[in-house]
């Protein structure tokens, strides 16, 4: 069994229940209520553990997203099951793949958080990761009491010491802290225990927590942030970023600055993983996927899909006939020429209407590889040599059969090249990613 | 299949992985890794379903326990999984038990309580209740930012106040709200969607809750406090309380005291059931199970023991001889007169040391039945006759032995005579203890 030394992709599947496109729940087959039939989520993990992903991730909102009504009533991601709850459920099916569920330094307590993904690395037997967020609907301030969303930078502060705490209260005890001597009756060494007394700017925890130290020590660490705080952060403590690159060119500088600031921060820069979100559509040929893709946008209604596109033209494209093409004359707008353009760019090259603007910009107009398994591969492979990713944070177009459609078609042809696993080597989340296991800050 | 129409008890079992008595993890047999051991706990929850168990419950603890760390290095407590990622797991190998996590209204929020209860509810098929406690230990405050416990009366305010935030967050959403319409492209109805806007003296809070109304409506709500306010806060909230009467003389004036507070509260009696926490020892005679108590009291060490049995004296016990009987002649206290007495009359009753008795109050000193499965059945059936108790909050002296006596043993003999169920007849722990459904308070 000898592996070949290509540098490899990292997997992991970003998954909404449903998808995160808006119009997935009615793709024909699609489970419309996934969001609270544990049985599908079942089905969708074991298939990609069988496919070797690194890891399971689940998002996380502390609110009723904030879209107008109109697009809301529209959406299935308005409910679903909670991350910790969902995962540890989905933790018994599984033996290897990853589980990183998102929480927030914001709106939440360093106690309970360190001691949730504690308990889910032992439950798991480490394969827990914590994708911090610092929360952007500023909608979620409202149900915790406060009247305003905190600052950004405030936010990315708070974030800051909160990692601190939470890998301070991991450290607690000592991988060996637990003798068990049933003859001299002591269960555990109080020497081998620590007591965090953290005092900082925004947060006084005393420890130590009631866990033992997780088994990967600590679980891994994700970030998510974009801004410049967010890549500090990241480069601080982050092991794995997700990042959403509009394509390969932002990529590589984003992948760039980040791992010279991890290099900056004194750390090693393969101690950190870049995987930018992708939607992945895979057809028999190129057109095929295309097809799909435009089928899957057409089940955005279009009352909820022209305002995404109105605030990416930065004109109000409600006024525009839906069955035409993009005026070629758009007037003035003090919005972002950046993404304007994106919209005139896509317009042009795929040819789409209107009506299809919206709807690619209501559904999901981020990053995508849409093709077949081979041109997919290629693309991969592109951006893995040039420095623009580890692997990727893949998000499927509907499910099952956009899921089944990686698993039983992309990921064999990645294998075939060798840029991807056929076997999970390690048993935790830690040893699928190549990343070291921290040593314990207070004890040797 | 008749049922008859005597009436049933109902059995919960309280959970600690190793047992909630400090001197179990030494017993022969015991698991005294369980803590951290899914295995053990899957089999655990295995046999109480297969035993017809009402449910599974995990109390909660935000701090390691406040003990001197004499008591506290011999003590298999310190540590543990927490509840919601443990019992969430337990949810996927278990079909009908019910499954109640502790959840504090003093040190969380309730956005993230509803939330969490109602995913487990949703995972589970409708098997989740939340223990609402206001968190005893002045330890926790230290690792949730304050410097002060919260007062005991405005912990209970507060608890009311969440209660109600938690039940209306639970009511976001009509049952029928998801009507998903594959043909219109509707996927809920936002008229069935309440906005709770709550603003109270202690909590604000907006909503929607980002989760479907539960399956049960909303999880079966446990109380267990013990002081005026919490026995009112039960008598308008609770379902079910778990309480801890040291005898049957005092549970009965308990049982009174909140079934008449029920009533006063316009509440149907029997929508509330009492099951205080007992301690059960089997064995196949009389003597054989005290010896077994006696031998597992022996595994508590002399040291961190004698310190529980001064404060129930009020006086200092390790200056009495440990192998004789307690002094007849005991300096006067300012401590509790009933403390006292119960001591002085287990040590005779019992016959036992000075040892004895700090290894007993070291251990666990709250209501057993200790005996045949016969004699058992004959307490439990009179507390049931005569309003001490609806059933019980069952606690095994070690694991799996203790546990396996209980459900091998003793839920046969109680089966016999009609006392409790040869199986359950719904499939929500809401069915399981005979409580109604809850209306949407803002909708039909
Ligand atoms: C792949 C990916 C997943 C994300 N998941 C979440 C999430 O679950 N919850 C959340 O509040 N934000 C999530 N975000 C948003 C980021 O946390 C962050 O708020 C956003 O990228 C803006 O960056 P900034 O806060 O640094 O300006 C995600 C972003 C990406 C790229
Ligand atoms: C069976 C039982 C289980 C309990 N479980 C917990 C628990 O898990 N966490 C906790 O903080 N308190 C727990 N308590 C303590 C009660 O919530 C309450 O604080 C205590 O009975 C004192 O009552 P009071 O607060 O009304 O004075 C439990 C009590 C009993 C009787």
């Amino acid at each position: 069994m000898t592996e070949t030394n290509t540098k490899k992709l990292h997997l992991t599947a970003f998954m909404r229940p449903v998808s995160l496109h808006t119009g997935a729940w009615r793709y024909p087959g699609a489970y419309p209520d996934a969001n609270f039939n544990l049985q599908h989520l079942k089905s969708f993990i074991t298939k990609l553990e069988a496919a070797k992903f690194d890891a399971f991730f689940m998002a996380d909102h502390l609110a009723v997203l904030n879209m107008p009504v109109e697009a809301l009533k529209r959406s299935h991601t308005v409910t679903s099951f909670e991350p910790f709850t969902l995962l540890s459920a989905l933790s018994v099916v599984t033996e290897k793949i990853g589980l990183a569920a998102t929480a927030s330094t914001t709106y939440d307590e360093p106690y309970h958080i360190a001691r949730r993904f504690a308990s889910l690395d032992h439950l798991s037997g480490g394969r827990a990761a914590w994708n911090i967020v610092t929360t952007g609907n500023p909608e979620s301030s409202k149900n915790f009491g406060r009247d305003q969303h905190m600052e950004h930078s405030d936010r990315y502060k708070r974030a800051r010491e909160f990692y601190d705490v939470v890998t301070g209260l991991w450290d607690s005890f000592a991988d060996d802290a637990f003798i068990r001597d049933r003859e001299s009756g002591v269960y555990f060494d109080p020497d081998r225990m620590h007591v965090l007394d953290h005092q900082g700017d925004e947060l006084r925890v005393r420890g130590p927590l009631n866990i033992a130290r997780p088994i990967q020590g600590w679980p891994v660490i994700v970030q998510a942030g974009q801004s410049d705080p967010g890549r500090q952060l990241a480069a601080e403590t982050a092991e794995v970023v997700f990042c959403s690159p509009r394509d390969l060119a932002s990529a590589k500088e984003l992948y760039a600055d980040i791992k010279g600031r991890v290099v900056a921060a004194g750390r090693d820069r393969n101690h950190l993983k870049i995987l930018p979100a992708a939607l992945v559509v895979v057809g028999a040929t190129v057109e095929e996927a295309k097809a799909k893709r435009l089928e899957l946008d057409s089940y955005v209604h279009y009352d909820s899909a022209i305002a995404s596109l109105s605030v990416s033209l930065g004109v109000d494209a409600s006024k525009f006939d839906p069955d035409g093409p993009l005026p070629t004359e758009l007037p003035d707008t003090n919005a972002s020429k950046t993404s304007r353009a994106g919209v005139v760019q896509l317009s042009q090259t795929e040819g789409l209407t209107v009506r299809q603007l919206a709807q690619r910009y209501g559904g999901y107009s981020g990053l995508a590889f849409v093709g077949t398994p081979e041109t997919i591969a290629d693309e991969m492979a592109v951006w893995l040599a040039e420095e623009g990713a580890d692997g990727f944070t893949v998000t499927f177009p509907f499910l099952p059969q956009g899921l089944d459609d990686v698993t039983e078609k992309l990921v064999p042809e990645l294998q075939r090249r060798g840029l991807f696993r056929k076997d999970y080597e390690g048993s935790t989340l830690r040893e699928h990613l190549g990343l070291p296991r921290p040593p314990n800050r207070f004890f040797e």
